[in-house]
């Protein structure tokens, strides 16, 4: 069989099944799909050979799973849900039908679990590999990164550096499906960079400073935790005023309070009150 | 001023404006937008340094132009108009912040013309410089590839051979707009990949086949312009019961009609048929 463009098409809109949503899927020159009425996300995310992941030793299905999974922790940080999903592959040589067929099948699991629809992308040769994963998905409720109050309690997913960086991860979906639905969320953030960083992020983003208490963090190596990126646990903001707090702790890691602007970034530590170092990863 | 990724959001930020269906662009976890309620449009395109263009004697605004004019053609092949639109860049070491500005002020140029917004993307390190642009548009009636009708007759919107790989191009927006609102359009694609073989996607996709009259195809240089990609002009099919073909002959240029899948894809040339040769360009 000759790998090419036209063949690798006909492959993906026999194997791919979208839901009633996907009106034409791939294969035109758009997708034409029935979007969200409310609440439309829009979102991107690139993983790239040498910068995002080594390719030694790693296969394939953790390289995609973990290009998408990115996107829907993104889609999670905004209390949103997945929709559709395309993939732009840039794929050097070496790429054959096979890769591209096992990259296709974990895309295919994934959309099954979170539920969402592959409905485009596009592919060409590239010298390193890559993945832009785009997507559109929607939010009854939208959490921004900017809205955290004075006085919100702010919580933790998970526990920082459990994760590896060559495994498949969980992105934080049903958490914060849950957390919208139940808890009054005033912003939330997801871990990419950095525990450290992110919620610098989201401090700035807000106007608004924070206290941590060091030993309220849960790590798993020491401090060095607070800035290892690739966690894609979610940080969250609680209203004061949310009476079901007791619950929250019982379930997420409790760490500190949104201070003002003016009280800075300060993290507690045995009753000494030190700046928090932002030094996170950034990708440049 | 350190370049990096925060300070990189903050002049995005900054700098780009959006219409009121943009209730949160840039700087979150995700754009937060009103969808188009039908008709909803979704596209990716790939533009990557060494197979979509050289670097060499071209300038990043021309390089981010034809990006972004690649995915507005897809759009227009849909009939449709791009709304909001995501640029994931694959940024080499030696581009410095004023070389991302000079990409920014194109896409913002083209925002304005084109009417969209842009909301959203990533920035990495990578080797080669490289763009994904994706986007979010609509169609009040979306024309497929795949919706050509025995006794169509072929039309192209512009002469082949006449656009430079090295200069920004007008995509077709305007042009399929008049198309899909005053005429009978079965079906539609975009010349990316060379006339021949683009034809010979919608003659698949629609599962017809065609008769191209030679001397009717408009071209520069010769026949090799039918092989030749990059032209994005549009080949459009009409129902043979549309009855102002005559004012689409006086503005566009009729070519030949569709014919049944049994008859093939062939091309008269001087009373006699001969099978067109699909050869294209491909991205592998």
């Amino acid at each position: 069989m000759v790998f090419n463009e036209l063949n690798w098409v006909d492959f993906l809109k026999k194997k791919v099944k979208t839901d009633k949503n996907v009106l034409v899927g791939i294969g035109d020159d758009c997708a034409l799909v029935r979007a969200p009425q409310k609440g439309a996300l829009l979102k991107s995310d690139l993983s790239i050979e040498g910068v995002h992941f080594k390719k030694k030793n790693l296969r394939l299905s953790i390289i995609a799973s973990r290009a998408v999974s990115r996107v829907l922790s993104d889609f999670a940080a905004c209390g949103g849900l997945p929709k559709f999903i395309g993939i732009s592959l840039g794929a050097p040589k070496y790429l054959k039908l096979k890769h591209l067929k096992e990259i296709l099948e974990e895309v295919i699991l994934l959309g099954r679990k979170y539920k969402f629809s592959l409905v485009g992308g596009d592919t060409s040769y590239s010298s390193k590999l890559f993945f832009d994963v785009w997507g559109l998905g929607f939010a009854d409720k939208f959490i921004s990164r900017s809205k955290a109050k004075e006085g919100d309690y702010i919580f933790l997913t998970g526990k920082l550096g459990t994760r590896k960086f060559d495994e498949k991860f969980a992105p934080r979906i049903k958490e914060s499906q849950y957390l919208v639905s139940n808890f009054r969320i005033n912003s939330m953030i997801d871990v990419s960079d950095g525990f450290a960083l992110d919620l610098y992020r989201l401090l700035k983003e807000s106007k608004k400073g924070a206290l941590i208490h060091k030993t309220a963090v849960p790590v798993t190596r020491g401090e060095s935790d607070f800035y290892r990126g690739e966690d894609y646990e979610l940080i969250f903001t609680v209203d004061r005023n949310e009476r079901k707090i007791d619950l929250l702790r019982s379930k997420f890691y409790f760490l500190g309070t949104i201070e003002s602007h003016k009280f800075g970034y300060k993290i507690e530590d045995n009753n000494k009150l030190n700046e928090v170092n932002i030094t996170g990863y950034t990708h440049f």
